[in-house]
């Protein structure tokens, strides 16, 4: 069933009529019929069920009646925040795309010494809006009850100093030498509610400056697997892996 | 380091002869100088350090000298094959060069009943020599010791019988009722080099006859966490989880 988010508080009984965005997808596009229903997911992230129960084809309005709050946990345990040096092409779409069917909080984006795209003046708001509309529609796609915030940090020191209960980054070097326990150790430190933060370089890696500031600021090394993942994989990989601890194992 | 595979067995002292294909890619795009080295892999999944000893920029060969055997382990433990209903787009090439950074050990690929996309006659052969093609070079960048195998199967008996040790078929439906045990309780009943086989439905999902074929088989259903992941998606958290169970976990 087609997901929407609406941006009020919805309770069943209640009737709601269609803003030109829902209607232009739920009924032209989709071609909702009368009685038939979607899913609506509130500003409090709850899900309910939605009856088409008016249908105004020359005024472009219809209305919805909320029948059932059908909520269910779909949202990650911990809230993950991912922070990425800017990746060259598309891959800063994939990885949120991606991401927020992974179960992501967050994505955060900043040039950094070995970023060879930069996001400069309006293009750095114009990929923001971009990558934004690419997390609503992937969240609403993936049945999420919550849609993931994109921000474009303006410096390092931001990184530094971004709140979060456990700091990781993914550095090549580490899986190159063998580390495969901090991944695990970090997970299972970590309790319900509490943050991530995990760092991914761009291409061309993690300047050793770099990594001496994030250790400096509680970021710990990581290795995810024995494998050179590329720039928009890693983070993939680590948010399935925290699918697989948190959601999966029991 | 760069990583090339070569299709005969290395030892060290060895003075070997580059290929056309080696030479233009280390020599003429890499500019590999004398005394650099590059990382080979031989037809027995070791790993050497060859040095570049000769260049003849007029004949374009070059020699380059074995010096050190640094073979790691870099291969999953279990024995992953990746089978797909034939997704649209470039959904296949995503998989497979995703697939083979995350570890997966074979592709296979099938027109199911839900597939809109279709690879018939000469089309599946273009596609599965591409395919092979972006899962050799993923292996290289990668840094893997074995290239996985790209094959499209002619029809959904030879899935059925295809053979491995368990078989797992990822299904929304479980991960809609909350199916959360299965994939734990796979991976943790598997014993390093047996084999999985993971059978992922294209966009349109998997059919409910193909579903009773499937468990009639073998094939138990498995969820991959509360939210709904795309076609190309759920391969990659499967891959991602087993490294994470079988690589990560100590």
């Amino acid at each position: 069933m087609q997901r929407y988010f609406v941006k009020h508080t919805l309770q069943v009984g209640q009737t709601i009529t269609t803003t030109p965005d829902l209607y232009k997808h739920a009924i032209t596009v989709m071609r909702l019929a009368i009685n038939n229903e979607v899913e609506l997911v509130d500003d409090t992230q709850h899900v309910f069920l939605g009856k088409l129960i008016t249908d105004d084809k020359t005024t472009h309005q219809a209305q919805l009646l909320i029948t059932a709050d059908i909520t269910k946990v779909v949202e990650m345990p911990i809230d993950i925040t991912i922070a990425c040096g800017i990746p060259k092409g598309d891959k800063a779409e994939t990885i949120v795309q991606k991401g927020t069917q992974l179960g992501a909080k967050r994505f955060l984006f900043l040039n950094t010494v070995y970023s060879v795209a930069k996001w400069i003046g309006n293009k750095q708001t114009k990929k923001q809006a971009r990558l934004q509309k690419i997390a609503f529609e992937a969240a609403q796609q993936a049945h999420r009850t919550f849609v993931p915030e994109v921000q474009v940090l303006t410096d390092f020191e931001q990184l530094l100093h971004y709140p979060a209960t456990q700091k990781l980054v993914a550095y090549e070097e580490s899986a190159k030498q063998g580390e495969t326990a901090q991944l695990v150790k970090t997970f299972t430190a970590m309790q319900p509610q509490q943050s991530l933060l995990a760092f991914f370089g761009p291409e061309g890696g993690i300047a050793p400056q770099e990594i001496a500031q994030l250790q400096a600021n509680q970021f710990k090394l990581a290795g995810l697997g024995p494998r050179i993942l590329r720039a928009e994989t890693a983070p993939l990989y680590l948010l399935a892996a925290a699918s697989y601890h948190f959601e999966l194992r029991h």
